[in-house]
């Protein structure tokens, strides 16, 4: 996923070409210096050359910029789950989704990089991340259930699935081996074969 | 694990025979009554029978009466994961410790029940509960690496191990029939290894 480039034009009428990204960007490298809890909104909205009033056209606060890529990639597994072949066992539609998600992430390493850093360094975003992976770990069940998945099958199916993009997740974003997302995802998968057969 | 039964002996050489057992039963009846928001202390304390100060010398808040048990369970875990045989694969070390923590849990399944349903109730007590389960998670992670477990395997072996303990303690908590925690920890973990197997 490239950063979106959002040309938006405000009542003023002027142009502020991507500054959605610029945004974002200016957020990440402040919260890396300063830390999340030291960066203020006017400092964010100084350092990409906006104002305040257009930081909160596109972020409702400083944590969103670290956040609003959930629903996106929620959307896109579930999506990804309702479309994997029907003869796809459950574990194969997740590892599908999972490996869609990947390839989509993939360009953006250094910015996932980055968010991590800021991301473990403050235990409140830590908690708002493992939120955000138990609601995904929902929303991939809730899309195993609607392909006719039964009963505990489709928790287990969805948890195990998120346990193993944590992991290549973090593989991927510490690593300094140019490992692709996807191909570590299946590595993952595959431990957990592993693992799980013990 | 029955609740402990602790004499009290406080400042005005009075005894309150298992004050603490007694504010949980108190706070537990109350947040189900009236929701966990609008539950004081004042209020737990009168129906226990005892005083505010009492309630903190055993609580530090109303938060705690229903999350105090996470960090004995950690320990369970931890040292049941430890004292698996050596010949244990991972996954074996972990399904012997989540067995462990079942037996102890097995005779609190009302009061469990209770908790749970006032969890369920209330976003901040839900995201509470998540992090509580991601710590345990790298607890186990932790347990298991001393046992030599190496990269991966070992964070993925204990998010799978938590992935089972969850579903098992909901069918548990919301069924009728009488199942053992310790048989549905059994079941979950052999549908895991279906699942994965694909």
């Amino acid at each position: 996923m490239s950063a979106a480039v959002i040309n938006y034009y405000d009542g003023m009428m002027r142009w502020e070409p991507d500054s959605r990204g610029r945004l974002e960007r200016a957020a990440l490298e402040l919260y890396g210096e300063r830390g999340f809890e030291n960066t203020t909104v006017a400092q964010i909205a100084a350092r990409a050359g906006l104002t305040e009033r257009t930081f909160f056209r596109h972020y409702s606060d400083k944590r969103e910029v670290l956040f609003w890529g959930a629903a996106s990639l929620q959307e896109l597994l579930v999506k990804a789950v309702a479309d994997a072949p029907a003869a796809a066992t459950p574990i194969e539609a997740v590892a599908a989704a999972l490996e869609t998600a990947g390839a989509m992430l993939q360009d953006r390493r250094e910015h996932a990089r980055q968010r991590q850093a800021v991301i473990s360094a403050n235990a409140e975003l830590r908690e708002r991340e493992l939120i955000k992976l138990a609601t995904l770990a929902a929303a991939i069940a809730g899309a195993l259930r609607d392909r006719g998945v039964k009963g505990p099958a489709a928790s287990l199916t969805a948890e195990a699935g998120i346990a193993v993009f944590k992991v290549a997740f973090e593989r991927w974003v510490n690593g300094t081996d140019g490992h692709h997302l996807q191909q570590l995802i299946r590595e993952s998968l595959e431990e957990l074969k592993e693992v799980t057969a013990g």
